[in-house]
């Protein structure tokens, strides 16, 4: 520990308190007490370099715990980030690149958008999932092209979450050795004291899972965690938690307590931790020069190693032209060219079949053309049918393998999924049942908040659960997920749409939720249905009336699309003329000009939709002279066909409602 | 281990599988491994009485493994609750009182809806913490009227499940001693082998939470079983942890396998089976006469506790009058007489101020007229206003404290809070930021399938939380939560509408989640404002139109009512006649009427609403001629303010769409 050390960690120290106190809001605490290990990691460890943030074999650094991130913009700024200190004044304001926690895509070197705790360790566990997963593909002996660390501050509250738990549990059981975590433990959570509610023993509790577990009893002591980081990273079978005693507002006269947590110091004790530290008291967004010159040295290391690595890939490329073009087309975040031939089309002489089924397909049959596709269930494979085929499970001894086992953790997973895509390299998906998708919903929100590139496959997507009951029978899951911004929501309606979801949810940029059937759906004709053109639009007219201009459109979605085709042949026996339309998005095709939407359903014909969930927010889409037909109650447990009968969506519930629009119209 | 007990536990086994066969859907592994351990419990321990399934005082056995509701419903009929033959005959059923996963007030005895993994484990310590709580209140020397375990069967998947570490590390912390769960580790889950996904040292991780953990090797050892919950029920100071190696399936042909997890055997496999145990092939939910005869003396022995029990109570009234009278108050689930003149009335002069600290206010005026009120916050209680005053944290060595100290942990919060409200005896809440609510959501879900007297205190309810960005700003909540069926969604408008939220939550049955600000809001003249009266219909006319009919109605939730109260003077100045109406809740205003809501919203005015959240949804309120001003992409880190104003959501903004609204009818 040298002198320049202390004069780093302090400048970070006091960057972040003078952001907080500029912003008049913000978190202090704990940057104050996190600063020397954040220093150390970034100073000794860390491969990263600032003129290329997305290179992709810099290690990764998350601060799960995001409230600190006035520690995390001052690293990025003394670390040569496209980041000046005018962005650091401007803490907290519209518009700046240093909002109130880190946000990915919006500030250069930001991993991943954190804040909710818990969920950036375990977007690091995905992380670390993918570069295992892409060395073992695309290393060869001689050439580590992919090789780097996956590191994050975790806080108390990250491992209060449950999320941490799910994650680690798994990390442990992956045998992740390259992920290394400091636990920033200064025992003060926002309430007060840790012991108020979170007595457990960490580390026993780690080693329980399998990780390997360091400790350095000061957290000011550089070089105990120059020693610990550099135990954790030798250690390649188990991930690392290096449990950091720390001191929340270290040097504060707030020091040890939640006082110093969620609020600036304020004037006279900025001063006050200026003074005891050494710091000139009256100086502000300081920074020494010896500071900026040493953490210019390590940018200058940083450009070293990223120049070693260009150098190393160039020889990769030349030593194994195909799995390089292979890594380097995934790493860019393309498919492969004319992948979309593997696309199937399904035939109605197939038979029926479940959505799930149609999407298992398709997914197995684009994995050979895809290679970058990799993901798992949450315990329900066999159910939610995204096991593929010929591939191995991700493991320590198979890392090669594509199919993951998240276990019965659906915000780990979620998080995991985030992470992977984060990486880079990868495609990755994540399948439950629609209902649980609560469980993932903080990762949901962050998937689209962040626009990561993920599909969620959610199966058993209505009261067409059956037996299992209200527990497992979604209803508000719909209108839910398509209440967050910027999540696609499909719900196709036979194989062909699913097909055509798949290929949406790989071609478009952000998310995709796929909600799909549990029970048999017939499949469409493609010769006869538009779907390929249809369902680009979101919506689209899959049955025209008989006989002339739509009396009647009917509406659904998925499953109940074939519902409304069986009313609307109820209905032309009794002479009305009904359109069959298809949504299976609705947001998109809402989207669509109005002109193309009157076009579907035209305003001279009376709307009535009918989807197993409930009804609200289908108003935009019938309209005042419309009907909605759905499920505003929880199910019930009974085999599938009868709770749609008992709950009336069948197709006489649905010919009668038609029939009684129209008779109210006249 | 008597023949008997034998007998007992195949007839448990049979009766599973017959269930699950005659069904075609259900789990059989479970309940054929999990048998002997459940009957050891229930012949020996669990403290019962089918005659009077609500006996206040009973043990809670919470079957946290849902899955193997075949189990329990055996369990129930062999030991004399209100479930015949005929119901488990009728497995999985529409409208038969033998649920695919147990329902709560829906099948006799079952004491929580389980299935969704985890969430049992957690309900059951909010059961423990409410039964810690009422016996150090009002037990009194040689009066242990309140003295009760809660127990569990948890699974594999619980234990991998987020919900079960928040849980159990609180439970620790807690110090619950009279919390004894029974792990059914039986290695497999619906993928496979739990090595798949699942490799932890369980024990360990356990003791890192300090709990007891009792290990017992062989499944089918009932003494040693015995042994183990002997040593659990012993130790009071700790919750505990019995491990139990089982054997999914048992006696099967599809024993240890991941097969007999979640379908039936097969006719083939059943008869197997039941060879294997000995048990007559043929015979269909057969019940030996021993068998019988042996449970009807264990109903005996329970009638004969609640007996005791009973005349316990007696002596206890007649020794403490008081305190009696108070604990059958609760345990009665009825608040006291005269407990709403305790709520506060605030006054315009007292100065604007944040609905989270008036429902802190009405919280605290409330906490001495409703001992009941028991509750916290997830380490937010100093934002979320959500602390009763003078009352020590709940602990083990303050049980009688109100304020539960929940840590970073919504999930256990809220299936706490379930389990609090389902115990009896306790008015629960939780409270955190509504946008963290997403992780608490599987817990809402079963609050509201359950029907729980539950409050969610949810603040900082939109983009006017400001600095903290994104991440901490709700936008797609409100309408996410509006659509579970069954929950109260209040978002009010001021701290009068604030204690009428409060008044609702507790008068009336069902969950509710009150939606408050974090900044601060003017305080309505109830002599002016018909707050009273209004907000019992979800929405009311809370300022009428300056000079005359309404030629335009402005609806607000929330702090947005003041924006359109704003936007109102506004557009007054402009000669145009608003009326402002409050809509703190959308559901009952839109269950109210039509004559009533033409009189609020008459269709001569064109309608415009504003709420600070996704504009999805509110079509059935303005219909097609009205318009929604709202937030339908996430937020931005800015002060709350800025915010609001980049977003759209002023006066001005208001008034203008206003006039063109007008405009355009014209």
């Amino acid at each position: 520990m040298t002198d320049a050390d202390t004069l780093c960690v302090n400048t970070l120290r006091m960057l972040s308190v003078d952001q907080v106190e500029r912003a008049k809001s913000g978190h202090p605490g704990m940057p104050l007490g996190a600063a020397p290990m954040a220093y150390v990691l970034w100073d000794r460890f860390l491969k990263h370099d600032p003129a290329d943030p997305a290179w992709p074999d810099r290690d990764r650094f998350i601060l799960s715990a995001g409230h600190g991130s006035a520690l995390l913009y001052a690293l990025l700024h003394l670390y040569g980030y496209d980041l000046p200190l005018e962005e650091l004044k401007r803490f907290r304001q519209w518009g700046s690149r240093t909002p109130g926690h880190p946000e990915y895509g919006h500030v250069p070197g930001v991993e991943a958008t954190t804040g909710p705790l818990g969920q950036g360790f375990a977007m690091g566990v995905g992380m670390a999932i993918a570069e295992a997963h892409l060395a073992a593909l695309y290393n060869r002996p001689g050439h580590r092209v992919v090789d780097h660390f996956t590191y994050a501050i975790v806080s108390d509250g990250d491992l209060m979450e449950g999320a941490s738990h799910e994650a680690a549990s798994l990390a442990g059981t992956l045998g992740l050795g390259k992920l290394v975590y400091l636990y920033d433990a200064n025992r003060i959570s926002i309430e007060g004291p840790t012991d108020l509610a979170f007595t457990e023993d960490v580390g026993r509790r780690f080693e329980a899972y399998g990780w390997q577990v360091l400790r350095v009893e000061d957290g000011n002591d550089l070089p105990a965690i120059e020693s610990a980081i550099g135990a954790a990273r030798n250690e390649r079978r188990r991930p690392s938690l290096v449990i950091v005693q720390s001191h929340i507002g270290f040097g504060s006269p707030k020091q040890d307590s939640a006082a110093s947590h969620g609020e600036p110091l304020g004037a006279e004790a900025a001063r006050a931790t200026k003074r005891a530290l050494g710091w000139p008291e009256d100086a502000s967004f300081h920074v020494p020069g010896e500071v900026s010159a040493h953490c210019r040295e390590s940018v200058r290391t940083g450009a070293r190693s990223r120049e070693a690595w260009r150098v190393a890939m160039e020889a990769y490329r030349a030593a194994f032209p195909a799995p390089s073009a292979k890594l380097e087309t995934r790493l860019a975040g393309k498919l492969p060219d004319g992948w979309e031939a593997a696309l199937p089309t399904f035939r109605p002489d197939q038979g029926a079949q479940a959505t799930r089924s149609a999407s298992g397909a398709v997914l197995n049959a684009l994995s050979a053309a895809i290679p970058a596709l990799m993901g798992g269930s949450a315990d329900l494979a066999p159910s939610t049918k995204t096991l593929l085929k010929g591939s191995p499970d991700f493991s320590s001894s198979h890392p090669e393998g594509r199919n993951l086992r998240f276990g019965v953790r659906e915000l780990a997973m979620g998080a995991a999924v985030n992470g992977m895509a984060l990486h880079g390299g990868i495609l990755p998906y994540g399948a439950t049942f629609l209902v649980f998708c609560d469980f993932a919903r903080p990762a949901l929100r962050l998937a689209a908040l962040m626009g990561t590139r993920a599909v969620f496959v959610f199966t058993h997507d209505s009261i067409g659960v059956g037996e299992d009951g209200p527990t497992h029978q979604p209803v508000e899951h719909l209108l839910s997920l398509r209440a967050i911004p910027g999540l696609r929501v499909l719900r196709p309606a036979d194989a062909n749409e699913t097909a055509q979801a798949w290929r949406m949810a790989l071609r478009e940029p952000g998310p995709t939720v796929l909600a799909l059937t549990r029970q048999n759906l017939p499949v469409f004709d493609t010769d006869a249905v538009p779907v390929f053109s249809g369902f680009q639009r979101g919506g689209y007219v899959l049955c025209e009336a008989e006989g002339g201009a739509p009396q009647v459109v009917l509406v659904g979605t998925g499953s109940e699309v074939h519902t409304a085709l069986a009313a609307r042949g109820i209905l032309g026996r009794q002479g009305i003329c009904a359109r069959v339309v298809s949504v299976p998005c609705v947001e998109i095709f809402l989207a669509q000009s109005e002109a193309y939407r009157r076009e579907v359903l035209p305003p001279s014909a009376p709307c009535l939709v009918v989807e197993a969930g409930v009804t609200r927010g289908w108003r935009e889409v019938v309209g005042d002279r419309g009907c909605v037909i759905g499920v505003d109650r929880f199910g019930a447990s009974a085999p599938g066909e009868e709770v749609f009968r008992h709950l009336g969506i069948t197709a006489e519930a649905i010919a009668e409602r038609a029939a009684s629009l129209l008779a109210a119209k006249k």
